[in-house]
């Protein structure tokens, strides 16, 4: 039998569903694999108001200090979450020759090619799972199941807040504010749904695939984020009668020797699978040469489906060792490609707007586009009305994002245009 | 450089494929794996017929033995297929402790527990991506994606030239031979399908996905197997109107002590990710404890999707390896799970009949199904002609096959029903 002796830091919701998950699996594990995790030290700063009947056999602490010094602890499982200390935790345990299973994405997002490089030398691994898409295997999928491959194009609805929250204003008529609430008291948002809504989640999570599939480490802030807190009920009602359905995408491509890296609500095709993904939900759709086009999606976010991605984890890291040199992740950086700026990304655009319902109007403002280089594609115009303003929604044909904002700020200053246009980006993902 | 002496025999589409991958991707290999893949021998029976420029540096020979039997030779590379040859290329590579890399699925269906047994003594690696959904990475998925997890149920879509033919007749309105024909045009259907078509193939693929997700090898023979050949028009356009769809699904399930496996025609529900997993593509959905579902789906067949999993195994064999004792996928096998019979699995059912358009039918009919224990859920008669006989469409709530078989027979010995009832399984995948 090969005992692994584990310390935990973090006994909050995914801790302890590690925990049950070990507990429930033992003997599976130790059929199957010949191979016992002991829970040699649990971690926690509030330990004092935690449940921690059956863990009798375990040493607790509120110092973390005492997990890194543990010379017999083989492995540090890391569950707080944010960035000092848990960064703290997984550089200090990687440096005592620690392995490290982590599930923090905003530090993989942040310091992962520091970390990779601790690992490397300290020739400890590193494993992070659940960091992206909770359970879904996206890492191993992107790392080793479809390894050798040349990733062009990755689209992931990552974030499974965003999702419901889209989900039920589309299914359920209600408004953003509706249905943030509704997602809150399911539990599927945080009290502070801040880094849900804004999307920033989902830019962490996409600067770690951005890394895994290109070879690059790309900075945080070099991802063009925008959140749904704009999105309304008027477009998404547009979207649906054109074929179309909005979801907050974490986009990232590789066109020549660029990188586009971006994070925004999307409009795509209803007819293309991630369309149909839906509530909390994630999926990440991908394209490879010479494989082709990849799906994988399940549910991203829970206890126990992060719980699974940790377990996994570490079963992985119990049954197999990498070949020396070959350590944690850490390989040559693709340095050549550029982060491409979100002003110079082409894409096609929905365009709203109120406008007076006059003859003329739409000669002046598809003149505007064009002077701007840009192509309409169709126009639907929902009402008639000569006294009111009434709604006005375009299609382009590709254009870039700098010659869109600068089009968007002349049709605004026109007199006939009676709202602030509103503009989203729209993907063929085949 | 950690460079690795690969002999591959059989240079046919999908050897060609991996020679390709290998070329195109050698110096991201070396960067990333800081690996090399050496062709040191190929071997094909009728490699006088074969475009063998480019390959100068490599040993040619039409005699696999030359392979076996060369000490530097690391990794043998099978994809010739079938069984005899095949299973004696891997057998023999194992006993000389050579890694082995298959996309055979007809053998590792037939012979993985006697091949596992001998990679585990001889200390070798045994490698079968491609055998299920070509480079779809399931088997990876499975068995170290979400490892760890206790697994309940799986719906494979995974034989592209059936769902290419049902969704041509699906979606254009063909008739089986018709969409075949189609298939065969486009290359999706080999010269001979019967193997696609009868569901033998799905049924080779769902044994290997069995083992691996229940630690249980099942026999070929003790999968129930219904091909696509019965599938009508009729049938696609009524369950259409009925909201479902068909799909050839190879599905598994864990029902207590007992392993139900089977591959049918399936009525799924059109709002099930799986129904929209059209033409060439495959699917597995699964699902697991604590995970949760999780749908991977991409193209499950073709030169190059297939060539991608070979080198998606080969890089993995060359960059980790297995700790002692956990070789080859080789576990204890849940010994006590028993293969259900098809007469005693219970599912719904869409029953499709013809019968005279007479007061009194329904109720004779619904009696004897009644008699058989098995409750209607909808009726429904499509037109009305009291001279001639009309469709008829039932669908039932859940029965064992062994009594839905026995009403049929009574149904169909009826004076009033004029035609052999059809019967499709239905599953309610969520």
């Amino acid at each position: 039998m090969h005992r692994i002796q584990v310390g935990l830091i973090g006994y909050g919701t995914v801790g302890s569903g590690v925990i049950q998950f070990l507990n429930r699996r033992k003997n599976f594990i130790k059929n199957r694999f010949h191979t016992e995790f002991v829970l040699k030290t649990l971690c926690d700063r509030s330990l004092q108001n935690k449940n921690t009947t059956g863990l009798e056999k375990t040493y607790l602490t509120s110092n973390f200090q005492e997990v890194l010094d543990d010379p017999k602890i083989d492995v540090v499982i890391e569950l707080i979450g944010g960035m000092d200390i848990a960064k703290k935790i997984v550089a200090g345990a990687l440096k005592r020759g620690k392995h490290v299973i982590t599930a923090n994405k905003e530090l993989i997002a942040n310091n992962g090619k520091e970390l990779f490089q601790l690992a490397k030398k300290y020739k400890a691994q590193l494993y992070f799972e659940s960091s992206v898409g909770a359970g879904i295997p996206i890492i191993k999928t992107i790392t080793e199941g479809i390894v050798g491959n040349k990733f062009s194009s990755l689209y992931g609805i990552i974030n499974g807040t965003c999702n419901f929250i889209l989900t039920e204003m589309t299914q359920h008529n209600r408004t953003f504010t509706e249905a943030l609430q509704e997602a809150q008291k399911r539990g599927f948002a945080e009290g502070d749904p801040t880094l849900d809504i804004n999307g920033m989640d989902s830019t962490h999570k996409l600067a770690i695939l951005v890394y895994l599939a290109f070879g690059k480490f790309i900075k945080v802030n070099e991802i063009y984020t925008e959140g749904i807190t704009q999105i309304s009920h008027d477009d998404i009602e547009h979207a649906e009668s054109l074929n179309l359905t909005i979801k907050l995408l974490a986009i990232a491509k590789r066109v020549n020797n660029d990188i586009e890296a971006r994070v925004h609500p999307t409009l795509i095709s209803k007819d293309h699978p991630l369309a149909s993904i839906n509530n909390i939900y994630n999926a990440i759709y991908l394209y490879a040469e010479p494989l082709g086009d990849l799906l994988i999606s399940g549910q991203g976010a829970g206890q126990m489906t992060a719980a699974s991605g940790v377990v996994s984890d570490l079963i992985n890291f119990a049954t197999k060792e990498p070949k020396s040199k070959l350590l944690c992740n850490l390989f040559d950086e693709a340095t050549h490609l550029k982060v491409r700026k979100i002003d110079q990304i082409k894409t096609k655009f929905y365009i709203r707007f109120m406008a007076t319902d006059k003859p003329g109007v739409l000669s002046k403002i598809t003149g505007i586009l064009g002077k701007h280089g840009i192509s309409i594609n169709s126009v639907t115009q929902k009402a008639h009305n000569p006294t009111l303003a009434v709604p006005v929604v375009m299609l382009t044909d590709y254009a870039t994002e700098k010659m869109l904002r600068l089009a968007l700020r002349q049709i605004q200053s026109l007199s006939i245009v009676k709202s602030k246009p509103v503009a989203i980006r729209m993907e063929k993902l085949w």
